[in-house]
């Protein structure tokens, strides 16, 4: 026989069943989350025209699109590729179903998608993505950009980890506002970039790289200082003003992110909800709020999940303009650091409460009822068909399940049954 | 603006978020069956290795394949394709972590599959299959059989249509003893495919079929009696015993039938469960018990799922034996027969149970908190955030929820608030 290789491929996620059911275990706390906050599902096909993940990829991600080549038996239509996320689709629906949504849109995905990247430790190149979106029809008021991360924040609390997650937010009109007030506009991409890699480097290497595009040593300063900016709404809304920026974007900026971290105050997120100005998402779309989630006792482990404000997600599609904001958490690769950092009780014991143990042939009809009583019971029941000898049964029940309920002759004759605890 | 064309790609299923919600309940009951009965969840990458796919597929399914190319980040590794079914990822899963897994391996799979078919009104190039199987080590005994048709039995049962499911069973020895007893068994394959044929054409072409592949008259009319038994356990097998077959292969095959349906009949399983020769299902690989599942009033829908027992998952991947049985339900194409024949209740009336609907931006953060006091009621809530008039945001509100609360200036002053049904 030929020897076939038979992992799976680079860069994709493959679970034991336990591991696969604490994994989907937090997919459910996410979907639920999301359906609890009036969020829609929906899913869109694996499969796109290349055409539509082309209009909207370009640089890194354009490198990254999985192409499909047609079947023998399917030559018809576009050429085809894998989607690379959630919002370009999302982008083709909303566009594609405009007649049939009521907008404001509040709308959730939850699949995989797919990107060929360079292989790395904890990068997948088949991933799941789980993403709750607000679209509104020419405009979206502020507010909903609070219900966006309050929705996502809900779901990664409800993982009930032992360790801290907070919400980072910033608004970029904040930071575009500074940056035309500094009158460096041109070197505004350079400036994003800085910042949004400033955690990754040391803070020499920051400063010596603001110096190196050109920015005097006054304006480095205050760069600086605004990317230090970090805290409750108060605090940070009083610093930002205290900056005395006259820029209106600047000041509408700050105004938009008092409203947002107002509203998640109120209703109770404090510790979990800091304003943290080196926010900036890399992301070119995104032109007001801002945010990612972190585990700060686990700062290695970098951004969990994150998302913003976007004037217009379907420019490339049509001419109408619908803004939006969004956020995504990236399940897979959460799932591989809380994993790494033994920050998930194992949710699941033992993946079966019962199973129903026949002694021998003759008791199996009888083991086959008493198991459909127990999941009438809403009991996940199996029930043990195999091996020879009761020892080797009750060795296999007890890696599934929590108790054994034995099956001999007496037991079909009385219809008296005990439980026996599986250890 | 360059126009794009925003369909998704034919054969593709995308839904409305109310369909979309109608499809994920059945997904979830098929979910919560399979694990009610004992079989553990996995998910196998989209991405395979092409060998893996081709050492299986072979026939009209090889020209079906989508082949990936490999992006330019990640030229690494093996030739890549998407999976076309849950069965040769299977096979792969259980000899790269056989040491990991207990057996007998109950083991269920809910996912996305392709093929690149002819495009076909409901067929799907993209769909879900839902699949529960046993792999047992060397040996599986007869009555998972019967375990793996009652989880799968169950789920359909538990969509609650309007009209009845039935799982129509037989066994492949039955048919391939009665072959050798007839001594025909160079026209093994077309005998096969004839039956398998037989309910989409008259019956005249059948019998034609068989004088064309020169069964003798007599062979001919004892095929043709043995592909009308159908029925209730005991009815069958006495009718295939009084058929007078020597055939060891034939009579362990009634065996094997017989215990079977008694372990079904016994669970209470009576109308839904039938005997009956003119299953054969097409695939090679299946060796012992055969089964499709049937709504009898909708015959022009065909088979809306079914499965086999398989002497060997893994053959074309080790030298080790994995004998099985399992099952698979067509989701999508289940769904889209469901939906064509008004099978499906709306499940969904209105997707959400709240609206909270502020009247004025002064009481948008009392709303958000309103809106937590009912999550944490475990009700799915919106606030409507969006709209000038009071009136608006009631029709948008009726859209969603079954009921609206309005929060006004004196609402947020005495915390009273008042449940308004939405019609």
């Amino acid at each position: 026989m030929k020897k076939i290789n038979t992992s799976p491929i680079s860069g994709m996620q493959e679970l034991l069943p336990e591991k696969q059911a604490t994994f989907n275990s937090l997919k459910n706390i996410i979907g639920e989350v999301y359906h609890c906050h009036g969020f829609l599902n929906i899913e869109t096909p694996i499969i796109e025209r290349e055409e539509i993940l082309l209009a909207k990829a370009g640089g890194d991600t354009e490198k990254q699109i999985y192409k499909v080549v047609k079947t023998a038996e399917a030559k018809d239509g576009a050429d085809q590729a894998l989607r690379f996320d959630h919002t370009v689709p999302l982008a083709r629906y909303v566009v594609e179903h405009e007649n049939d949504l009521a907008f404001p849109f509040k709308v959730s995905q939850i699949g995989r998608n797919f990107r060929g990247e360079r292989a790395q430790k904890g990068r997948y190149r088949e991933f799941y993505q789980c993403d709750a979106d607000v679209i509104g029809r020419n405009s979206l008021p502020i507010y909903y950009d609070a219900d966006v991360i309050e929705t996502s924040l809900d779901a990664l609390l409800n993982f009930g980890l032992d360790t801290p997650v907070v919400a980072r937010i910033s608004n970029r009109k904040i930071l575009s506002g500074l940056i035309s007030e500094l009158g460096v506009e041109d070197k505004s991409k350079d400036i994003y970039s800085i910042i949004d890699h400033s955690e990754k480097v040391p803070a020499e290497e920051t400063e010596a790289a603001f110096t190196e595009i050109g920015l005097s040593n006054e304006k480095k300063a205050l760069i600086l200082a605004f990317m230090d900016i970090y805290g409750a709404r108060e605090y940070v809304v009083d610093k930002l003003r205290n900056l005395g920026v006259g820029d209106q974007v600047f000041n509408d900026g700050v105004k938009e992110l008092d409203i947002v971290l107002g509203l998640l105050e109120a209703d109770g997120y404090k510790e979990n909800v800091k304003a943290d100005m080196k926010i900036v998402r890399g992301l070119d779309y995104y032109t007001g709020t801002v945010f990612e989630y972190a585990l700060p006792e686990y700062q290695q482990v970098g951004s969990i999940g994150g998302g913003g404000r976007y004037d217009n997600l379907t420019g490339h599609f049509t001419e109408q303009v619908f803004p939006g904001v969004g956020s995504s958490i990236g399940l897979t690769r959460l799932f591989y650091v809380l994993n790494e950092n033994n920050l998930l009780k194992s949710q699941v014991e033992r993946p079966l409460e019962v199973a129903v143990v026949p002694i021998s042939e003759n008791e199996i009809e009888y083991a086959f009822k008493v198991a459909k009583e127990q999941r009438e019971k809403g009991k996940a029941t199996t029930v043990v068909l195999s091996g020879k000898k009761l020892g080797d049964k009750l060795n296999y029940a007890a890696k599934l399940a929590k108790v054994a309920i034995i099956i001999g002759e007496d037991e079909v004759k009385t219809g008296e049954l005990k439980e026996k605890i599986l250890n």
